[in-house]
């Protein structure tokens, strides 16, 4: 079974810890703080997005981007662009006429950190950036591969993708959703932003049609285990672990995998997609091995 | 003078009709309205762009297009990207957070119409549409060009463009700004799009360095113009003429033009601004007389 043949968890902590450095040093020098009166702006920005994250995307773009030897510096700021549109998301995910959260990674969120308004704003200035940063020469020295990624970015981000799936989200409150109409939700509202994170390693890499395929094919099945594990732990971890309002989506009679599963078959479906999206990396053999221990992770995280 | 050149005003109107026909065409196509779930999502998105504007920005994508012979069905595409940048930050700015606007062209806002989290997502959707169409190949054959575009577009919308000159506006309540601050906001907070639109049509057209910077000063000089004349209107116009909530800004206590100058030394720098906006177009002759005309427009106009 391919979830076996990962290697032992540090070797996961720390490259992703090293990523994170990496991504870090990116989003601060990327997101400069100017002397004018637009700092209040650019300090709520920096506030989402330099948060202590997992880097989970950015770790994504990064481990996939390294196995066609692709510049770490330009990785860096893949990953650093697609933390930026995540970001972007939670922060408008958060407001008061959305989903009304006040904490964010056990931190005050954004609007009640600064303002609405300014939320509101660092939300669509982080969009901005996060295309900008892809557009720019550094990124790739291939004008295509730059139009690419900025079209694949935006393919997963928009209506058709994660706001699509946070806008259906919203409708389905209180509505009885049958698995496979959750399993598209989830898809567009979490999973196109996580399997954009594996493409954008292949775009930046120039992979071969067949090995984006299968990347793409990694990155799906793990989108859909992550957010389906998620619910798990929606349901099952304390606030304090979460970092944010536990049992929420339950309480707000959410769509959730759980609801229609259970808590264990949920998990195992989680575990199941997990081992699938391992299975898309045979080819890469064991070059692929972090990404491999990153599936493991996603279904046994704690938070 | 060059404002005394132009055509009749009839061939503007004319004209300024017919770009919004077709650009009005390009995105009705570009937001088709889906089957499932997310159609409140893309319906809003119809709703804050589909609107009856005057597609001054598509405008003057399309005419500074037309100077270079740019594919006409490319430059609506472009024109209808704008279209799309400009309503997402309207439909940001209405909401109660921000400027708290019941109405917009005469009609409810987007959040009135719909609900505070449509209307959030919906702005967000619009400006990746927006990032994604420049990406699309249809805009233009060659990605160089495209990433400009995108390039261009983020400069002008980001933390250093518009939403930059939003976030100063809002911390500018109440506070006195001098002329020079005022001007850089307003440069920022709607000059940089309008020029913008005017330098998208250059970069269609692969204009030489010399005349994409003449464009660019016409754009500069043009969306300057737009705003000191804009808190003009702010100040005269009856709400009926502006389809808005009139005399907002002074009531709010924003700063304005016509705060530091009075009325009319505003209208008369407006006026300055907008001819020498034309004296940029020199080189170009008689065929750029309708961006000549859309200059005096911009001064003289009801709303």
């Amino acid at each position: 079974m391919a979830l076996d043949t990962v290697r032992k968890p540090d070797a996961l902590a720390e490259a992703m810890a090293e990523t994170a450095r990496l991504v870090e040093a990116q989003l601060d020098a990327l997101l400069p703080v100017p002397e004018t009166a637009e700092v209040r702006l650019i300090e709520a920005m920096r506030y989402a997005v330099l948060n202590g994250g997992k880097r989970l995307r950015a770790f994504l773009v990064m481990e996939v981007a390294k196995l066609f030897s692709v510049n770490r510096t330009c990785a860096a700021r893949v990953g650093a662009s697609v933390e930026m549109l995540h970001a972007y998301s939670l922060v408008h995910d958060d407001l008061p006429a959305m989903d009304d959260d006040d904490l964010r990674r056990g931190q005050p969120s954004c609007h009640k950190k600064f303002d609405e308004a300014t939320a509101i704003l660092a939300g669509d200035a982080l969009q901005t950036r996060a295309f900008e940063v892809l557009a720019e020469e550094d990124t790739h020295a291939d004008s295509e591969a730059r139009i690419e990624l900025v079209l694949a970015l935006a393919l997963a981000a928009g209506m058709r993708g994660m706001v699509g799936g946070q806008m259906i989200d919203m409708e389905s409150e209180g509505k009885d959703l049958t698995g496979a109409e959750i399993t598209r939700l989830q898809a567009l509202k979490t999973g196109r932003l996580i399997q954009y994170a594996a493409e954008a390693g292949a775009i930046l890499g120039r992979a071969p049609a067949a090995q984006r395929h299968a990347i793409m094919a990694y990155g799906r099945d793990l989108g859909a285990a992550f957010q389906i594990y998620d619910d798990v732990l929606d349901e099952t971890a304390s606030a304090e672990e979460m970092g944010k309002t536990a049992g929420k989506d339950a309480a707000a009679g959410k769509a959730t995998m759980v609801r229609i599963l259970g808590l264990d078959r949920a998990r195992s479906q989680a575990e199941t997609l997990a081992e699938q999206a391992c299975a898309h990396l045979d080819s890469f053999g064991e070059r692929a091995d972090l990404l491999r221990a990153l599936a493991r992770f996603t279904v046994t995280r704690k938070s």
